[in-house]
């Protein structure tokens, strides 16, 4: 009997358009982050931090993945970045071909760094390489410290962690220590970061990393 | 040219075996909750808070789905009340066949309502039917005033809405008015009720409507 294995196939379209994608990114020299959380964890708030951070020494963009609204690429809009909407209906991640059609909008040479903001889920945004150079997390302390043993993949995959909403601490029950201690058995390499996005605390190490990382991908385009 | 429609095959035996578990559900007089909310909204403490409420008066059983641990089932456990741990490996959702093969650990003569919660995930849980009476919904103030419209089907699907954690609304931003007004939009007839389930208040609503969709149900099903 011929079995025929549909997702197999379907992974690797997916896969090959991601790769396509990685190819164009290094090309033009664009650092390509993949920001992962929950709904609500603060996606839209760390991008408007980080904008704020970054926007005098780095042209940037931003792809906005909903499965709605275009209320997120607006917020982005009024910091004066360009910022592409993607709605994608029933689905519950982005992909690859999204990002593929929605960097037909960018004037990808004038490009330093390209932030995409993926579908709020805790799930499968994990599974699909967009061709980016690093998944970003956050988890919201009001999430519960019991997220990371529960949904293990995105943690294991993600190159960087921003435990967010600190100030609501004191009238939680939640120990950012029991979640250093889990996601670390899953990813001891992961870098943590413990921040207020709507109070603007804790964002000075998650600025130092970051450029820092946009340095190194274009030095190391440069020696190629 | 032939077209194969593989997603309407799929949706239809996932409905079929939906329909089995309605007609056991009805058969045995069984009240069937199905909780969803994104991760961290505050499903099973609404959960342990319920069977607080229910377990004198009603037989109780719960299904528990997560991606990964049994730390829910352990959780409901502990409460003196059967609970069946699904992990669903890295599928983001429940479906209908997961619940037919759980059902198996139940004596389900001796049941009067079944809480299924579903795993933590703003968007797929709502795509899939398990043959409950009563999609119930969790919306966790932390995660924004937005969040009705930018994933309206689960608000749109749904009988009741529990906006949890109205104790931490003295602390961020967020206005229930909006968020009722939203759903109202989306859903005129949504029941909506206001708690803070780790504070225990603001359930006594949530149980009255409860305890009168049980007895609507037995009467419904005495007059067949």
């Amino acid at each position: 009997m011929k079995q025929i294995e549909i997702k197999k196939d379907i992974l690797s379209a997916h896969e090959m358009i991601a790769c396509e994608n990685r190819k164009l990114f290094n090309k033009k020299g664009i650092f390509v982050l993949n920001l992962m959380s929950s709904p609500g964890a603060g996606k839209t708030t760390l991008l408007e931090r980080t904008i704020e951070l970054l926007k005098n020494n780095f042209n940037l963009g931003v792809i906005e993945g909903d499965v709605a609204t275009s209320y997120d690429a607006e917020r982005i809009s009024a910091h004066g970045i360009k910022a592409v909407q993607i709605n994608t209906g029933g689905a519950c991640h982005l992909e690859s071909t999204m990002i593929k059609n929605a960097m037909a909008e960018f004037a990808t040479e004038r490009l330093d760094v390209l932030i995409i903001e993926n579908v709020g889920n805790l799930v499968c945004p994990a599974e699909f390489d967009l061709g980016e150079d690093a998944k970003i997390m956050i988890l919201s302390v009001t999430e519960g410290e019991d997220k990371p043993l529960k949904y293990p993949l995105m943690f294991r995959l993600s190159k960087a962690l921003i435990i967010n909403k600190v100030d609501l601490l004191p009238y939680i029950d939640c120990s950012t220590e029991r979640i250093i201690q889990d996601v670390r058995s899953i990813n001891p390499d992961l870098k943590v970061f413990e921040t207020s996005c709507t109070k603007k605390t804790g964002l000075n190490g998650w600025k130092e990393w970051l450029q820092e990382e946009i340095n190194k991908k274009k030095h190391s385009l440069k020696n190629v």
